[in-house]
């Protein structure tokens, strides 16, 4: 081990796979075992600095490899400085709290992001995202990043979303999941009247929707305070939740495709609204 | 085998992986294959009835499972109607000539999608995508996805850009290959004087741009006829690049977030784009 890692953590052989430390947290590679804990798992150098610089939450423990910490010496002098924990673990103990196909050997165990609904969209939110039912923790974490991107105010994973902590979408989101308001409830009904207690006009993203959102614009309403619901890629929204919500609003399609991706899609609408809430 | 499938090819017993023309088949699974045949492979219902469709080339013949002939009778029909051979493989034939993980036992030869530069770009384009570099296929192909729905009059892949014909990148256009016209060039400059002879102006999407495209638009700059220039999502636009076309434009980043993905990027852009020219 480096001189300078050594350093940071005195103890003599790395842990294992074994050790209970590393055990209990690879519980967090699970659903279950993180909302147990209300903690998860932050993988690369990358998004452990995102984790670092959180105001939301705290970084509790770092498990590095002989090689991580020999490549990220001033991550870890960071950490050190901020009193957190810092074991060295075997390449094969990092592996099996990794997700990824190529580990890293840099894990942090951090605080659950999301927050109460009433503290995510307290203040006079202007535009936050809806995630309906969304499966796929890619798209989830992508979404959350052009949101971020397109300076929303919040991300709400809603209903059956996927779990914002599922190591893909952490890493879709690359870092966008410490930088806003996160919110996630089962109950949609409760975050679409949350939403319109803090008043946010509900606009569903719906290729079947009779208004594209250029015509709205040019309305005017895209200007207004909006929360974009978004659904699966593979179902969209249902119908009974488009009919619970202010509008409806599609992307316009010019050409000869039949639909974009969500991700592509929310692009498009959560730019749409910034430009004229900012113009 | 169904009464029905029987009816589109005769013969008795399936072909296996090992019978010639599967072998053949499967040469196209590799780009240097699929430049030799100038053809390339098409699997699944919805991407192989697109390709029936397209007026630019045809489908030479169809590969067939018996499960995959009894749930698509109605394509095998029109295949069978439009003088296309259909053949019926083994699974294990099928599989071969798969790319993706749940094969869905139904693969077309196809002729390549690529155009010659100037017949891509003949008449009065407005809006052109050219993706420079953008060596992974799941991204080339939403991109071309985005720039059809986006109404775009051309997609070029260009430089050492991905083979538009790999299996990924076709699954990720989801059909839109087949939608508009597709032009490939390793010499980027010659794309570029290509696009400049057609009138456009050549925008780099450059996340290091001093302008970003709402102040572009603003000042009127994209009812322009454009060709939009896309780096890889890794690397983005080498700076000699950036520096040799007509201007460079950023998406802005209203909140924390670091860049978009190549695909939100590109959707943002040509929906811009799209949205100024057509008001």
């Amino acid at each position: 081990m480096s001189q300078h890692a050594r350093g940071q953590r005195p103890e003599a052989a790395p842990f294992t796979e074994r050790t209970p430390r590393v055990v209990a947290a690879r519980h967090l590679t699970r659903r279950q075992g993180r909302d147990k804990a209300g903690r998860f798992l932050v993988e690369g150098a990358q998004a452990v600095r995102e984790a670092l610089a959180w105001q939301g939450g705290q970084v509790h423990e770092l498990f590095v490899t002989e090689t991580a910490a020999e490549r990220n010496p001033e991550l870890l002098q960071e950490a050190s400085n901020a009193g957190i924990r810092i074991s060295e673990v075997t390449d094969k103990a990092a592996d099996s709290l990794s997700e990824t196909v190529t580990p890293q050997g840099l894990i942090a165990v951090c605080d659950a992001v999301p927050q109460p609904l009433d503290t995510a969209l307290q203040g006079t939110p202007r535009l936050v995202a809806v995630l309906y039912g969304v499966s796929d923790p890619g798209n989830a974490g992508t979404v959350t990043r052009v949101a971020d991107a397109a300076g929303a105010d919040a991300v709400i994973f809603a209903s059956d979303t996927v779990d914002p902590h599922n190591g893909k979408c952490v890493r879709a989101s690359t870092g966008s999941l410490f930088h806003l308001p996160i919110a996630r409830s089962r109950d949609a009904a409760e975050v679409f009247a949350a939403c319109r207690t803090a008043g946010l006009r509900l606009v569903a993203a719906d290729g079947y929707a009779k208004q594209d959102l250029v015509e709205a614009s040019a309305k005017g309403e895209l200007k207004q305070p909006t929360a974009w619901v978004f659904g699966s890629e593979a179902h969209g929204l249902p119908d009974d939740v488009v009919a619970s919500l202010d509008t409806s609003l599609k992307v316009p399609l010019y050409g000869a495709a039949e639909s974009l991706n969500l991700a592509t899609a929310a692009a498009v609408c959560l730019y749409a609204s910034a430009r004229d809430q900012r113009s």
